[in-house]
């Protein structure tokens, strides 16, 4: 949520709010600005939504899903300014953040590279401490990094975007645009078998939806109303 | 301090820090920039030297100082934003704020209108309680609003850019570049008879300077270091 | 048109391409990119809609609607820069720009001050000699300095914003939301009477409308589409 | 030259101005903006030195030095807009740019791949025809694709940052800090035996040096005024 740009919206988030429990807001690195995140938290807290975390790499212009290389310190930097941002804001606002999930290439770099995993820890626990959980991919550097620092991890999954046949996520853009048909399919095999369908349409099992787990959805796709009623 | 921006760099910092017992860290707005904050706060640290957060307008290409219209919730807003980045970062690194005073045209924005210094200190008394005094401008909204919303005042005063002569700060563009000579016969005269010189070389009597004070010096400019030697 | 600004979009610049016969492209300053700019003009093409060059302020974050005190030289600056691009891709794409109809504040500026006029239509002569039109207000420094200079001047009239009771263009964000309805209205008093309905729904006669003259309407409101259709 | 950004300066301009012949000017994209490049070319005409475009990619949050991936239409795009507005400001300005040259990332991007050489190259031409030459790397797609456009290819030789073993030229994060007196010494060598020293300190032969050849010097190094000198 709060994907938007100073005067250019992106995601129906208006009409998402009322049917969703938890949000990621962007932070103003790959997306959102100050006033966008006031007012995105702001309707999150009318809808009852709870509020977390979405930050990004520094990289408006490629809404922060191009491959940049950062050091450990960028990260570092990087994660304390934007949880920093939202963390004044929302509590400014009455409320508390409720846990961190980043976005696009940030997320995949943390996954990948515990250094980096362990210098974004070290932001996230450094303002939280240790009482927001971190919203993550199972069986990578985001589930052992978050364990070492005493944060609670929780699996993530995802419906409209693929996985490869390993079972690694792939971005937005590698992955086939989704319908809420698939979609709907996907959730009901989820809930039954604990599994998913791959980038090639073949059953993959996944390892989190074994316990609790959440469901990233995008508001930025152009069926994202439907894609999350499904 | 921390002026800079990514690849390009402003006042000698590392010159300054020795001479000083405070400072203003700009936050990402009008200059600075994640990375830039963290390494300067490191400095700070290292040189024993007190953090303020120096919060700016959304203008990097003004340098903050571009006369822009905002609203009351635009300037909570961007302090919310600026004051929680700085925060996570200067506390990280074990470090407190000390105080806050805001850059450029947001200082004289909230200077001249109580209704947008009630909106700054909205947020600054959100995020830091009324633990760390407010440096700004006595006799104005500054002073007034800071007063009722329990905040520690402490007036500025002003050596390198000038007062016209009803004592109304003037900007740095609208001001003599100044030399360390004059720097340093102001200052004489500020301690020794409470006045400054004003624009037009005539004696200007501070009010400020009855009590407690600090000396707000530029480290942008081409003699900062002088300057601040004076 | 071209309004976007990398991952954002703005009008729905493909269902307005078949509706009209000329258009303003954006330049990258008050919006718009490199990449936004070569698809845009590439779809005005196919479309058969000749491309005018619609630079602005230097102010994405405002949406180049802000009031900003720029000098002459900044305008001459930002006219050259601007136009040049946009000249150097339509070309490249194998067709030309047909017009200049500067953007927003930029428009109002240049409108209100003949020697910013002047450096505007110094940079548009020096890049296009007298070969293309200046499309602005009548009666304004817009005409008279263009006609200076020997560039055609061509009148623009609006249905989507406001004129107040003295005849003055006012801004978006000074004007009533526009429906097609009234769009429609305005057009059939405009061509039948050669007047238009004020802000406070009074008739006002339209000098520009006396003689050939454009119809600039705006793809960024919600009703674009049945607006250009009205 | 040309390479400050708004507030910020880099390099010292004005006293390597009356040192060189030609220059190379920033177009905004990984430095500069349409002030500076007015600002610049004015005083390059001034200096009577010769006005190259030095185009980058579109990250001034990187200085155009990092690794992005872009699409050959992406490099046209982005040479389209830069040379485009370049060429306006130096024509509005009584002179003509002298040659081509790119920046950074986007000359190695380049030198490596035809296809986004040859995309450039279709955009110099389409604004430039075959009029001025491009500076690049000999025996590299720089050299190969702007001969098969008919453009003049100059080989540059580079004696401020290092060729590794295999004669490649490095990115200035990969180089070596050079000091005044060995840009002396390589260029003693180059001049007298065609041949540098690589990065290891072992000498090495430059094709370049054979005939007609530019030296490249960075006006962004701590040393620039005396590394130019020597």
């Amino acid at each position: 949520m709060g994907e938007g740009y100073y005067r250019w919206a992106l995601g129906p988030d208006e009409e998402l709010f009322p049917l969703i429990d938890f949000c990621n807001v962007a932070c103003g690195f790959h997306a959102g600005d100050h006033n966008t995140m006031l007012k995105t938290v702001r309707s999150a807290i009318k809808h009852g939504v709870r509020i977390g975390a979405h930050p990004g790499l520094d990289d408006v212009r490629g809404f922060g899903r191009r491959k940049l290389e950062v050091t450990d310190d960028e990260v570092y930097a990087m994660a304390l300014y934007q949880l920093g941002a939202l963390k004044a804001i929302v509590e400014a606002e009455g409320s508390k953040v409720s846990h961190v999930k980043p976005h696009g290439m940030l997320y995949f770099i943390i996954r990948d590279d515990e250094a980096k995993m362990r210098a974004f820890m070290k932001a996230q626990t450094s303002i939280f401490g240790t009482t927001i959980p971190f919203f993550g991919l199972k069986g990578t550097p985001h589930e052992k990094v978050a364990n070492e620092f005493g944060v609670r991890f929780i699996p993530e999954l995802f419906c409209d975007i693929d996985y490869d046949p390993t079972g690694k996520l792939l971005g937005v853009p590698q992955s086939h645009a989704p319908t809420p048909e698939l979609i709907g399919k996907k959730l009901d095999r989820l809930f039954s078998k604990a599994e998913t369908i791959d980038i090639n349409g073949e059953p993959l099992p996944l390892a989190g939806a074994q316990g609790p787990f959440t469901i990233c959805l995008h508001s930025d796709m152009p069926t994202a109303v439907a894609n999350v009623s499904a």
